[in-house]
């Protein structure tokens, strides 16, 4: 396991990012620490929204555009659920479907999510390891001015239009990390922080006890690639979130937010300015291109990232 | 409740028979008792294929041709589960499939089959009642020379082509009534037993403990619909199961299943010959058209029953 590339993601970010790795890095020797934060029940179902985005992004059937789903999705069952009274705020697709019908049956059986995890990741062709952060319920969780609400629903829902008051980690206190984790993390060449949302999505996975212990003490390097850019997120709710919460948001705020165990910050050009400020955080700095628009971007970020981390 | 007309009813061929039964009646004054001892768990989500026939074809949504399901139905989710490794066999359509995905999570949520059947007859705006007959599950299980199998199995996966050698209703002895139906089968106006399979549509309502009594004791008169005609059923495997079971696959030998109970038999025209062995059981006989080809020969074989019962 001393070849493993350790990745923590969040969703369409470190998807995205991951999509890079692999044209760098053989897929056996990654393994991605995925958040299960954003898990919910729909309709009874078991959605795993960022293991998912992992999986179709890298087996090449996302849906590009919306960076999550099955491209070409039909809505048949959707529509005739709704048509039955149910919500329809969070829309899935006939074939994203199977994948939650699957996963629910699965652990209704007695598998848990990392065993049915990995047999998705087999199903898709993907040589990587995708293990789920815990196999105990985790559950993000928004506090805004008027209540609290689960990040869907603050996300999806609301389209992240409510002022962020905290953020809570429901069930992190008892879960566990999955088990090898921390040996993973231990023995690993190399570990990257995606440019995934740093309080809801990675911030979820070091609620998990035992996780930033495993991070700060392993001889690894750690670089982490800030989601923000020019003070803002490409995708979803990151920089709001941030300055909600009282942190800076740009590069120099998630290099605050990871300064505990983070060995290398990797910033987009737009942001070099940023550069000293985090050196005096004793963080060292890689600038690079981090925008991904294509497999060509991706895989270059992948490269330097693995580039800046080897200097 | 004393204008009930109560119709124990299978799957098609009950469907088939209640589309005239609206015709004559009111809806509001027909109550059928449904068979759950089809049942069955796909893919961890709870099917009641004779309930929803009868919903889907009263609805008008059926896949008239089939006689289940939905017309113009798509299968993605299902093409993906089987790409997932699922059976194939049990084919559910997208649409159906929110049936299955809306009751399997209202169950989960502690309702009875027979709170979620009523809410799925009020959405798809129909005013019958509509009770499956046990909230206990009750499974019909073949027998047949090499193993016991669900009847799912046998009917649709092995084409009904083993040779029967028992039927059990497993769980019906520990199973209940839903509450009311007996009282329901006291006060009612008639009783019709549809066209339906007597050995496992039929005779799993008549397992349920206080079933078959409640019918022999109600001062209701009985009218059966002989499913078998010409030797033969115009759907599904009851002539070949009857004759496999040491019957005779004939209206006689419908009726002399149902002696215990039934008033008047309705026997097609093409089996008026056996008018007087039936007779001999101490059972009038009704003789029309019992072949169901359009909402006219239904309407008209629903009136024909009632009329035969009224005389």
């Amino acid at each position: 396991m001393k070849n493993n590339i350790v990745v923590l993601s969040g969703g369409v970010g470190g998807a995205r990012f991951l999509e890079g790795l692999i044209q760098a890095v053989p897929q056996e020797e990654i393994v991605v620490i995925g958040n299960t934060g954003d898990d919910e029940e729909f309709y009874g179902l078991h959605v795993s929204p960022d293991l998912d985005i992992v999986i179709y992004t890298l087996a090449g059937i996302v849906d590009e555009k919306q960076g999550w789903g099955f491209k070409n999705e039909t809505y048949y069952t959707m529509q005739r659920l709704t048509k039955l009274g149910n919500d329809a705020w969070f829309q899935l697709g006939d074939q994203d479907l199977a994948t939650h019908i699957h996963r629910t049956n699965l652990l209704k059986q007695g598998k848990t999510l990392s065993e049915v995890t990995d047999e998705l990741v087999r199903h898709f062709d993907l040589k990587i390891k995708l293990l789920p952060m815990s196999n105990q319920p985790v559950r993000t969780v928004i506090k805004t001015s008027q209540r609290i609400i689960s990040f869907q629903e603050y996300f999806v829902k609301n389209r992240a239009q409510d002022e962020v008051r905290d953020i809570i980690y429901q069930g992190a206190e008892k879960a566990k990390p999955v088990s090898g984790i921390l040996e993973i993390l231990h023995s690993a060449k190399a570990i990257i922080i995606a440019p995934s949302n740093p309080l809801v999505s990675i911030g979820t996975i070091l609620s998990i006890p035992g996780m930033n212990k495993a991070l700060q003490t392993s001889p690894a390097k750690i670089a982490a690639i800030s989601p923000i850019i020019g003070g803002k997120t490409i995708k979803g709710p990151a920089a709001k979130m941030m300055q909600e919460m009282g942190m800076e948001p740009s590069a120099f705020g998630v290099a605050e937010f990871y300064r505990d165990f983070v060995d290398v910050m990797i910033i987009d050009e737009q942001d070099k300015n940023e550069l000293k400020a985090i050196e005096k955080l004793g963080i060292k700095v890689g600038v690079t291109n981090t925008i991904m628009n294509d497999k060509k971007t991706k895989a270059h970020l992948a490269q330097a990232v693995l580039a800046y981390i080897d200097a």
